[in-house]
């Protein structure tokens, strides 16, 4: 398999790419990588005993944040994130990485790929560390703001299958984050997702869970708009950072560290793609190799695509 | 100053709300007490030195959280918290707190009192801990789930001068809840309030400020809709439990412990109405008495309604 990987993306590139990339290679180097950037700030960094496992595809331009998003794309400018993205429509990656611009990764994901048929929006997924130990999944966490209670209900179709399958959870609880746990509760995109929810076969839909059930056992798959999904996935992250800060030692505070996840994946897409951090290190990389390795070993996108065309 | 209390509200009433009520005379006991509730079940409970120090207004009935809405105020009925708004209405008491069912407060509320003027929604506000040790603000966290833009810029102008009075934060920086930092950011309802906070100059609005900063230093004041408070308010709390579960003993965690300070305003009423969690203990009604009594001290109606009518 072929994993791409965006090596322009991020505050810390190329430097921490190629650290995680070479932590990959020496641990288990199932893939060949594909490192799109810039090849004069890349091949220094890389030991020479790695070059056979790795083939460098020159793309030396960023994609700057500053610029408006209708500029970003012009003709004959190639980012290293557009480049990922054409690579992995034709084919020659089967995954791609990027810890660039989440608005530039999107852009061109749609430019480039299609959402898989009958998906209304795709979505992005992030793990959730339950008090139990166990994992969780929260989504959509950034890329629908805006939402109508149908992507919710595929939301939930696409979270439910990629607990199973990526988790391994049976029959994962299905449940709408919400204010108050009775049926009616909440705001109108709630009221009315959780009808639908109530009605889909598809999944295990257990009710409204509230935001102190977050971290609880209650629920697999916690299905929210992007923009609510976005904050408690942010207040998550700080959880880890203050616990450092006020010197508590606790390995459940430890998984709120982004970098042992890694990234979040792209839900919706034909192909595996997954998102990191602006502020991605070796170990982020790392793990959103071996993510984007056991996407493609699961084939997730056929398993996720089959459920929502039955 | 006279203050009233719903004793048939909260999962523990009336028993921890005589507690409370209790440590509050013996320490300050600055408020003569109205206890509005059943008097069987009060008196028993409530030592003989304390009777001079209240009055117990016999209100029996108790709003049942399992009644549809519409039949929660049925003609001759008169749960305790209709008797508790009615007396504050009448100005028998000066502020009035319950720990009873929110969406029965609201209702109540509404009949009996008036929003002040150009108030165009009230909004509950909760003191969020800072990781300095400072504390900040977070409003709507519950009226409002779904809100437009005018709304969240009012919250701001609330929020503000509530900050000032009772935390004495001079020129409290005001910040949206959001999903990216940069203007434009957003779902409808941010990229519209933006606009409305940045032209506002009765706050000082220091931009958008994401889910990873709710705890840090940035702003006094956090405004969002009440859907998305809400769950930040109780993944917050969550905290506390997390932490007690963990085994993890820092003062810091403590802070989110609900029962430090007691309860939640409610801001944009003619008068001051404190709203409980419905698994208020003995320090939640001390806490709560003890802001109320703040409330009145610092007259913080008549300041909030000023802000607005300037």
């Amino acid at each position: 398999m072929n994993i791409g990987i965006d090596m322009m993306g991020g505050d810390f590139a190329p430097a921490e790419a190629v650290t995680g990339i070479q932590q990959y290679l020496e641990r288990t180097g199932l893939a060949h990588l594909f490192l799109i950037g810039d090849e004069m700030q890349i091949a220094p960094l890389l030991p020479q005993s790695l070059f056979s496992s790795v083939t460098i595809v020159h793309a030396p331009l960023v994609y700057s944040g500053l610029q408006p998003l209708a500029k970003r794309f012009k003709k004959g400018l190639q980012p290293s994130i557009s480049v990922g993205f054409k690579l992995l429509a034709s084919g020659t990656i089967n995954a791609f990485i990027s810890a660039g611009d989440t608005g530039a990764i999107l852009v061109s994901a749609l430019t480039n790929l299609t959402p898989f048929e009958r998906v209304l929006r795709p979505a992005i997924a992030t793990i959730i560390p339950k008090e139990n130990g166990t994992r969780g999944l929260l989504l959509d966490v950034g890329l629908n703001a805006d939402c109508k209670p149908e992507y919710l209900n595929q939301f939930a179709v696409l979270g439910s299958a990629y607990a199973k399958t990526m988790l391994n959870i049976k029959a994962p609880r299905v449940a709408l984050l919400n204010i108050g746990e009775e049926e009616g509760k909440g705001n109108r995109l709630t009221q009315a997702a959780y009808r639908l929810l109530q009605q889909n076969e598809k999944i295990n839909f257990v009710g409204n869970i509230e935001g102190r059930d977050v971290f609880s056992c209650k629920a697999d798959v916690l299905v929210c708009d992007g923009f609510t999904g976005n904050i408690v996935l942010k207040l998550s992250e700080s959880l880890f950072n203050i616990a450092v800060q006020k010197g508590i030692k606790n390995p459940y505070f430890d998984l709120f560290d982004f970098q042992g996840h890694g990234g979040v994946p792209v839900l919706g897409l034909s192909k595996p793609v997954i998102i990191g951090h602006g502020i991605s290190k070796r170990d982020a990389f790392l793990n959103m190799i071996l993510l984007a390795e056991k996407m493609i070993e699961k084939d997730i996108v056929h398993k996720l695509s089959a459920e929502l065309q039955n």
